[in-house]
C-alpha cells in the first residue's frame, strides 16, 4: 500500500475497503450464496447472464453498505442479508438495462452481456433480477424497507431517463447533473444504508445519519468515477479511459470545460460530443483542456464536499468496528483518483 | 350485438365485457386518475411516454378484474384501486419492454414508444413504472398481495426469457408453449384476480378460486390472441392478421401446424418462421396450411378447455353482479374469434 501525499490532510496512509470487507466477510458469503440461489431458473439464460455480471468482479459496495449498517446495531438476523442481495440484484438490473440504453460494449473490461447474448436477454433478465428483488424484500416483511427500496427503484429509473434527456447537451447545469447523479446513483446508496438501521430496529436519528451517509457518499463515488474517466489510476476502475466521452456522456468535468472554455474550445466540445467527433486524437484534446481548466481535479474537489458531508453525517453514531470502516470508505472512493 | 351460431352451446347473445365495465366504472376512474398521477414526473419524457402507452386504448381488463374480484366481497375502501393502478403499470411496462425486445414498429395500430422516443427510454420508462407499481404496492401494506404481485413480477419476466429462449424454434411442444404463456400473461391475470380477495379479506378458497379463475382465463385470452393474429374478425384486436408470423413468432396455431403438416411444410415453416421468409405470400401460405390442418379452429377449442376451468373455479363462489360479469368476460375473451 503506498503513500500519498493528500493536500489538504498532509501525509497518510491509502484509505483501504478492507476493514469493510473484513467485517462483513461472513455475511457477505450468506449474500453470495442467496445471489446463486435467486438467480437460479429452469430458463438457462437467465442464471447464465447473471454469473456473467456477478462473477465480473464488482466490490460489491453497496450490500456491504446494507450489511455493515445492520450490524452495527448487533443485528444478527437474516434479514439484513436478503435485503442486501435484493440491493445488489437491483444494482445488476440497473446495469444491464444501461448497457442496453448506453449500447455499451465493454464493462469492467469484459464485453456486456447485451454483446454476447443481445440486448433482449439484457432487458428482459434485467426484468427477473428486479422481480426477484422485491420478491426478497417482501420475504423480509419490513414495509418500512420495502417503500425505501421501491422508492429507489423508481427515482433511479427517473434519473436514468433524466440522464438520456440530457444526454450530449452541453448545456446542462452542475446542478441539474447533480440532480441526475443523485437519482441514478446516490439513490440506491443511500437505500443500501438506510435499511440496514431498519431491520436493526435503530432509531430514526440512525436511519436518518446512515440515509445521509449513503445518499452523500453515493454522490461522491459517481463523481470520481466521472473524474477517472479522464485519466487517474484506472486499473481499478475496470473501465478504459475515455469511454465516457467516446459514448458522449455529458459529466461534471465536460461541464465545467465547456461553461470556462473559449468560444473555440466550446465549438470543440459540440463536435466531440454532440457530433460524435470524439476520438482518440479528440479525447487527448480534452483531457488537456481539462488539465489547463483543472476540471477533473475541480471534480474531485466537488467528491471531497460530499465526501465531507457523509463523515459528518455518521458523526452521531456512536463508536463501532462498522462506523471506522464505512468512514474509511468515504477516503477509499476518493482515493481511488489519487 | 350480432347473433352467432356456437356450435358445442346452440344460439347465444355474443358475450360482452360492458356488465363488468359497468360495474367497475366508479372505480376505474379513480384508477385513472391514479394513473395520471403516478405516470407523472417532472422529467417530460415521462408523463408522455406513459399516457401514449395509456391512452391508446386498451381494455384495461387486468384491473378491472382486480376492482370486481374486490368488490364481490363488498369491499368499499381504497387499496384495491391502488393495486389495480399497479396491475395496469405492470402490464404497461411489459408492453414497453416487450415493444423493444419483439423490435415491434406497431400496438393497436398506432406507432410504438420505441418508434417514437427510442428503445433507450422504453426500456428505462418500464422500469419508473415499474418502480411505482411497487410503491403503491407497499402503500396498500398488504404483505399477501405484495408477495402475489412481486412474485407475478418474476414470473412474468422468466415468462418472457423463456419465450426468447424458444424464439424461432419450431420444435417447441405445446406443453413448453403452454408453460410460457402460463408466465407471461396468465400470472398477471392470475394475480390480478387473486389481489381482490386479498384486500376484501374474503377466505382462502374464495382466493384460490379467484386464482384460479385468472390463470386459465388469462391462458384462454392468450390463444385466441394467437389464433386471432392468423384471421377472425380482428378489428378489436388492434393488431394486423400476420403480426405474430411476420415476427417469426411460434405461437400454438404454428406448432400443431408444423407437428401435423408434411415434410414439405415443414420445409415451408422453417423458411417462414426460422429464416424470415415471412412476406404477404407466405403468410397466405400459411393460413392455407392451418385451415387445412383446423389449427386455429383446434387453438380456439383450447381456449374453450382453459375457459370451461375458469367457469368452474369461479362455482365456489356466491352469486354476485361482479361473479356473473367475470364469468361472461370469459365467453367474451373467446367470441372475440368467432
Amino acid at each position: 500500500m503506498g503513500i500519498v501525499v493528500s493536500l489538504d490532510e498532509g501525509k497518510r496512509e491509502l484509505a483501504s475497503v478492507q476493514p469493510l470487507v473484513d467485517l462483513t466477510a461472513a455475511s457477505m458469503r450468506r449474500v453470495n450464496e442467496l445471489i446463486l440461489s435467486k438467480a437460479g431458473s429452469d430458463v438457462e439464460m437467465i442464471p447464465e447472464i447473471a454469473n456473467h455480471l456477478i462473477s465480473s468482479g464488482g466490490k460489491r459496495l453497496r450490500p456491504m453498505l446494507t450489511l455493515a449498517s445492520a450490524e452495527m446495531f448487533g443485528y444478527r438476523g437474516e434479514s439484513h442479508v436478503k435485503l442486501a442481495t435484493s440491493v445488489e440484484f437491483m444494482h445488476t438490473a440497473t446495469l444491464l438495462h444501461d448497457d442496453v440504453v448506453d449500447e455499451s460494449a465493454l464493462r469492467r473490461g469484459r464485453k456486456t452481456a447485451r454483446m454476447i447474448w443481445g440486448n433482449q436477454a439484457s432487458v428482459l433478465v434485467g426484468d427477473f433480477l428486479l422481480g426477484q428483488a422485491f420478491r426478497m424484500m417482501v420475504d423480509v416483511g419490513s414495509l418500512d424497507a420495502l417503500d425505501i427500496l421501491s422508492s429507489a427503484a423508481s427515482v433511479i429509473a427517473e434519473g436514468e431517463v433524466m440522464q438520456l434527456s440530457a444526454a450530449q447537451n452541453l448545456e446542462t447545469t452542475e446542478d441539474e447533473y447533480l440532480a441526475v447523479i443523485r437519482a441514478k446513483t446516490a439513490a440506491l446508496f443511500s437505500a443500501a444504508a438506510e435499511v440496514g438501521p431498519i431491520v436493526a430496529s435503530a432509531s430514526r436519528e440512525e436511519r436518518t445519519a446512515l440515509r445521509s451517509y449513503g445518499t452523500n457518499l453515493g454522490l461522491a463515488f459517481q463523481l470520481i468515477d466521472d473524474a477517472l474517466d479522464y485519466g487517474g489510476n484506472s486499473k481499478d476502475l475496470g473501465k478504459n479511459v475515455g469511454d465516457d466521452f467516446r459514448e458522449g456522456k455529458v459529466t461534471l468535468p465536460v461541464i465545467l470545460s465547456y461553461r470556462r472554455g473559449t468560444a473555440e474550445e466550446r465549438a470543440f466540445w459540440k463536435r466531440a460530443i454532440e457530433g460524435g467527433s470524439n476520438d482518440d486524437a479528440a479525447l487527448e484534446k480534452a483531457i488537456g483542456i481539462m488539465k489547463h481548466y483543472s476540471t477533473i481535479a475541480d471534480t474531485v474537489g466537488r467528491a471531497r464536499h460530499f465526501g465531507e458531508i457523509a463523515r459528518d453525517a455518521l458523526a452521531p453514531l456512536k463508536n463501532t468496528p462498522q462506523k471506522s470502516a464505512l468512514l474509511e470508505v468515504i477516503d477509499f472512493c476518493i482515493d481511488r483518483v489519487s
